[in-house]
């Protein structure tokens, strides 16, 4: 269980770490929808998603063993990690499936990771990577399902409460949950917090809906940030202690929230960073009149070509 | 003149009209130079550029007669000032050269602006667009050198100056010298102001050097945003009245910073747009030890296809 204490002392530990991301409000109208709306853009943050959030939590608690920090993921986890481990100084050792693309191996290796390309699909990488750290004795650094993680991901909600003096609802995208774990277990019950899925990958709901984590398949425009074959137990614990709800897009809302996100306000997300706007969108979720509502861009590792031509309003 | 207080006036004519834009605090490091940075993403602003604060102003501090509003750009205060009108319901009739690009043409048209294609240059649109509004009586909104105008942009200054405890200085792009003017004016030399110029479009630095407003050739990678053939007299006056510093930066490093924007944090400006950044870059402007620098990150109306595949840090 992930507390709000646990946040608030990852929060002292992190800072100077990551960066503060900016705030941007704007009337709802701009996007075509009702009220007026804070968008959170956490694509600023370090590596272009607010994994080093977690990641800088996870090696700060504990003693870092010569043979440094390992995790598995070829996507924003695994640039966090490799940032991490780069800013402390100790080695960081990467697993991918043989198929990750060049671009996100060439990233890595960029951030002086030691890169291994095993097996076909992300499974025989985390399981190579979980052989590896019993090996080497390195700290293992999940995507989402650590505690540290989960509490160094939640700091992104104590940032917010402090940037603004009143919150009634927060929007955030749902892949493994570390994130939404994070948020919930800050506000604890205190704000609204609503998960929000691409219909694609329902680990959240699924998890819901069966009273526990369940397994779910993955597709989807969104599966590059987003494809958690299953919600961490933790983060489904702070779930239902704090009453997160859950709701779900289809594909190509996600696509319109992330277009409209660069026509109307010059962010370029990721389809990930673009998916809890479409729940607005698509009108998965209602604000009250007046409710003040949040919704977490929250990254932006994206080949930003098809956003040109822009329409600009 | 433009003073602090037509400032502030300007600040509560465009008070909802104009977004509040966020501001990003990094460390200088991560770009490649020292100290602490603070970005002022103004490139959120509605239609992607500071220019809507100067086109409400005068929108606003006028009678709009019943032909409506009137410019010649086929740029960002094209677009500001078609967005504008169309916002407070009057018509908006923008000249543009028959050379500009149908992407242009199309947005203005998209912000049901009138767009009228006169002559090969600028100085020709703009000479129809004087001998238009006379016979109409439509309202002329200067693209740089008017009152109401670099007032408006002033509040740019204005709105930072609430966002951080405290500011040492602030770099920012010129070109016909609206945007520095008016922040100029409201810091009013309490704050160093730092106009910065691609060494192909000096419009300020020629006006420095020679004790008036001078002609330049213009030419170079930002010449879209920023390429105007003289300084504005107004914009002129201020900079001396309260000590503009000018520095000059070649295209190449304008490019290389908005690049950097892009790869340390997916920030899509325009050429002109990180020509401020450029500044420290290339070493034309060096802060102190712990002087706080501002950079504003005046526009993002760019085609953002050469930003990926990007590196990540």
């Amino acid at each position: 269980m992930v507390t709000r204490s646990d946040v608030e002392a990852a929060a002292k530990l992190v800072a100077g770490r990551v960066r503060q991301t900016p705030v941007l409000c704007v009337d709802g109208r701009d996007l075509g929808v009702s009220g007026e709306l804070a968008l959170k853009l956490e694509l600023h943050q370090h590596t272009g998603s607010f994994k080093p959030r977690g990641a800088f939590n996870r090696l700060l608690q504990s003693p870092l063993p010569a043979a440094g920090v390992l995790a598995a993921s070829g996507g924003n986890h695994g640039l966090a990690v490799a940032y991490a481990a780069r800013e402390l100084g100790v080695p960081a050792e990467i697993f991918v499936p043989v198929t990750s693309s060049p671009v996100k191996v060439e990233r890595l290796a960029g951030l002086d990771a030691q890169v291994r390309q095993v097996g076909e699909h992300y499974a025989e990488a985390f399981a190579a990577s979980t052989r590896r750290a019993e090996e080497t004795g390195a700290l293992v650094v999940h995507a989402y399902d650590q505690q540290e993680v989960v509490a160094g991901q939640g700091t992104l909600a104590r940032e917010l409460e402090r940037q603004l003096d009143r919150i009634d609802t927060v929007l955030v995208a749902v892949g493994g949950g570390g994130l939404v774990g994070g948020i919930a277990s800050w506000f604890d019950g205190a704000v609204g917090v609503v998960g929000v899925e691409p219909e694609g990958i329902p680990t959240l709901h699924a998890a819901l809906a069966a009273g526990r984590p369940v397994d779910v398949e993955v597709g989807g425009v969104a599966t590059d940030s987003l494809g958690a074959r299953r919600i961490g137990d933790l983060a489904f614990e702070a779930a239902t202690r704090t009453g997160v709800r859950s709701v779900l897009v289809p594909d190509e809302d996600v696509v319109r929230a992330r277009r409209l996100l660069w026509s109307e306000l010059r962010i370029a997300a990721e389809l990930g960073g673009a998916t809890a706007l479409a729940a607005l969108l698509t009108g998965a979720y209602v604000p009250r009149q007046g409710e003040r509502v949040v919704v977490v861009v929250c990254g932006g590792n994206t080949d930003p070509s098809d956003l040109a031509p822009h329409r600009v309003r």
